[in-house]
């Protein structure tokens, strides 16, 4: 077995651990919490059918790369709510240990690939990036409108963190932004946010 | 909220419950079934890692994108172990049943389009569709290596039906059919198989 294929193979069995990475959200109808890798599955599947509304210069299967791996590093580093100050302290720190780590496995030019498409994800300077980045706010917010806003309010969240969270919507896939501040209104008209 | 857009996330909050369809193969590390969503993040990510393996004339983002939606019809069909011969009488016509409803949620030109995908994989005559269903087939042996053959002993699969089932990753992926024999051989070897 060639050395190159052994290390493809080794990082394909490290990844299996992605879906033991359990988030803040709930599955939509609240049976239990979603792990990652299938989080990283509804993710590429919503740039797949929201390609439309990516912005000019976006390449939609480099989009779809970062949108897999974009949660990877949450094998080692897990994952922290985006409202947790305290764990976000370090995050920066353990994410890009965990991205040498794990990046890593591959042979060089591939880890050098995946790193790259990582720190474009969370650059947010190009056109698939932002578009990426898009996608990863809107789907929580979808989830939480389903389950009565859980995350939200086990996390004591409110309007102003989740605009302030939505808001590379904007630029990200500008078109849905209108669709994303009606959903977050819903949610203050329904009690599932908290305006205040 | 325009009709196209409505239509769109509907389709998006309906595959939220592929994470809920477990298969018959169980996490790496044993502590669980795994589930058709998170499955289908895996072999995505085969598919990019794998790629140089993959047949000429192959499209990757074709091929990304119809391991994302392969499993889909499971939300209606349920998974039916390959090796079910009961199971697998009237899987054809309760996946096309199933197709019909969930893909037909769409916008109808992401419905065709999306139908075209998946009975290109289900038909396996393109480079693309025998690249995605080489994967398809790959990952469930890595996956029973690592747990002791767990979805071939319970069963009762012997090594001439596994032969059978990775057949295709010779057509899909010809310069990785010595190493599925090889994994195939040390799995026979440990006891995790039986050969007769």
């Amino acid at each position: 077995m060639p050395n190159r294929l052994h290390q493809q193979i080794q990082f394909i069995l490290e990844i299996d651990r992605l879906k033991q990475i359990l988030r803040q959200t709930l599955l939509t109808d609240s049976s239990r919490r979603e792990n990652s890798a299938e989080h990283s599955w509804h993710l590429a599947m919503m740039a797949f059918v929201l390609a439309e509304y990516a912005p000019s210069g976006t390449d939609l299967l480099q989009a779809i790369k970062m949108l897999l791996i974009h949660d990877i590093v949450e094998i080692d580093a897990g994952d922290v709510s985006c409202y947790d100050v305290q764990g976000n302290l370090d995050k920066a720190e353990r994410e890009q240990q965990a991205a040498n780590r794990i990046f890593g496995l591959l042979p060089p030019d591939q880890a050098a690939e995946l790193r790259a498409l990582w720190d474009e994800f969370e650059l947010r300077t190009t056109p698939t990036a932002q578009f990426a980045a898009a996608l990863d706010r809107i789907q929580p917010i979808l989830h939480n409108r389903q389950t009565q806003g859980h995350s939200w309010q086990i996390h004591n969240v409110k309007q102003l963190q989740v605009m302030q969270r939505v808001a590379p919507v904007e630029v990200g896939a500008p078109e849905l932004w209108g669709y994303v501040q009606q959903i977050v209104e819903e949610c203050i008209a329904a009690g599932y946010l908290a305006s205040v």
